[in-house]
């Protein structure tokens, strides 16, 4: 009896085992299921690489590389910097700092006065890392022309638009946007588009470039530089001034707003010149925006808002 | 006995599937940990970022676009491209097709042999899509000087070297380089090198740029455009060498090899000119590569070697 009273009890006991044994079995089953198939490509299949094929190398570099920062805070590794023996890019330090990991103070190292760079805007774009980081595949823009058959960027100067209307530092609508390689690439291009042509029938003279001083010398080089017929360097505009009414040649002067070197805001002081307004520091981190500009030719660069002075991109808004 | 037979045969019966279940369940356990603990951080920490974080979104984005592929096998989307109502860059057709998926053929459109397109070096790059991307991040070469205080990239110009050693097809050694944005600004650039000073005490007579036709219709275009004082466009080489005995002025004689437009192998045509030659084809792709150039100027593109004609990027190696 006692063994048959046994054996009711222990049937109960292990049918529940088994049914504990086949949940068991199903879970890993389903476990082994999810592994194998269900699972986001990149657990398994590609050896995480969660989702991505060609752009993973790019962007682990690229974190690899600044994840770096072996420079002390004095300088910075960059994806494009000189390869070192270990084969990866080492620190370029800022001015004054050297060694291997920019920890070396350069004695007698005195700081330049005369010139910036916009380093300065650097911890803000490593703040916004991933809504500024840009991955370039290999087939990008082979072609001459961009959207349309057009040789400049539609959408950046959409985007250029956009920024200046957010700003309220200048008028872009109706006016049209000319791009190059830096504003100083395009101060010879303006002198050029504003001066009489030479070889016309009526040749007129040529046009007299002129600043207020203290100007940025640039002007000054450049347009002496370049040389054409079409137009010379004047000096300041208050020689232009006195010997104005000895000739009749057109004027281009430079107003740079605000100026540069001295920050002022300024306006043109030349009546009936042509005026290339600069105004590359017209920008609310760098002056009071008391109105958006809106003269017939601007000049703005990357360098100001946005410190990209290396990537060399300037733009002329133009009537 | 049947029952004491029976019993002693269950048991290790029962034990067997106790047995199972305790390796079922362990399983099941270390199935749960390997999910929750062990598993990359991609799986579950991060949401699938496999380890990246700020250029996770770039590269998704890139590849997303890329993987679009809507455009019919006759154009392109970019990430820089105009963004249409959905929020994403729509196709840029290539010539000849229309539509939103560039699937309408243009009615009428003829071919334009007047000039090309690299674009068939497109799948090229697209085969080397993972070594061929670049993830650029946001405070990428903020500074106006590059590695040790230079204005162009070191790493760039081993890169040009290797690559002409590799080729075979210039000789880059002991030779510097200068960059520009395309080569047509070099052009320029390299006439107003080689020209006399015009304000020199004993200044020369401009100096005379000539090619022997068919030439490059850039080289006209431009020198004419800048019309500087220390040059001055003279037509084709055989005219120059009619006049030569009357004037005294030096010559820049534009020597293109395989020349453009008809692809032979030019050598210089005028005895003491400085010449600017320009290989932009003297790529084994484009022709027999009989020995390195080794000339005192050398013109190279990046359009015609790499297809990146919309990345403007050309290159003088001078000695």
């Amino acid at each position: 009896m006692e063994a048959a009273e046994e054996r009711p009890r222990r049937r109960p006991a292990g049918l529940g085992v088994l049914a504990l044994l086949c949940s068991s079995l199903l879970l890993n089953v389903l476990f082994l299921a999810y592994y194998y198939f269900l699972s986001p490509p990149s657990q398994l299949a590609d050896g995480g690489s969660c989702g991505l094929s060609w752009a993973l190398r790019a962007a682990r570099d690229a974190e690899a590389l600044a994840a770096t920062d072996s420079c002390s805070g004095h300088g910075q590794v960059f994806l494009d910097g000189v390869v070192g023996e270990d084969g990866r890019p080492g620190c370029e330090c800022n001015r004054c700092f050297d060694g291997p990991h920019c920890s070396i103070r350069t004695p007698n190292c005195t700081a330049d006065a005369t010139s910036g760079d916009p380093l300065f805007l650097e911890p803000y774009w490593k703040r916004h890392a991933a809504a500024s980081a840009v991955l370039v595949p290999g087939w990008h823009r082979l072609s001459y022309a961009t959207t349309d058959g057009l040789f400049q960027s539609v959408e950046l100067e959409n985007h250029i638009r956009r920024l200046h209307r957010a700003v309220g530092n200048a008028v872009v609508d109706g006016k049209r946007l000319v791009f190059g390689a830096g504003s100083t690439q395009l101060i010879n291009a303006l002198v050029h588009a504003l001066s009489p042509d030479a070889n016309a029938a009526a040749a007129s003279p040529p046009a007299r470039v002129v600043a207020t001083a203290p100007y940025y010398p640039p002007y000054r080089t450049q347009t002496a530089m370049f040389d054409g017929r079409e137009y010379r360097w004047e000096g300041t505009t208050a020689a232009a001034w006195a010997n104005a009414s000895r000739n009749s040649s057109s004027f281009i002067e430079f107003v740079t707003s605000p100026n540069n070197p001295d920050a002022l805001l300024r306006a043109p002081v030349l009546r009936g010149s042509a005026v290339i307004a600069d105004h590359a520091y017209y920008w609310p981190h760098f002056t009071h925006i008391a109105a958006p500009a809106d003269e017939d030719v601007m000049l703005f660069t990357m360098s100001k808002p946005s410190g990209h002075a290396g990537s060399r991109l300037g733009c002329v808004a133009t009537c």
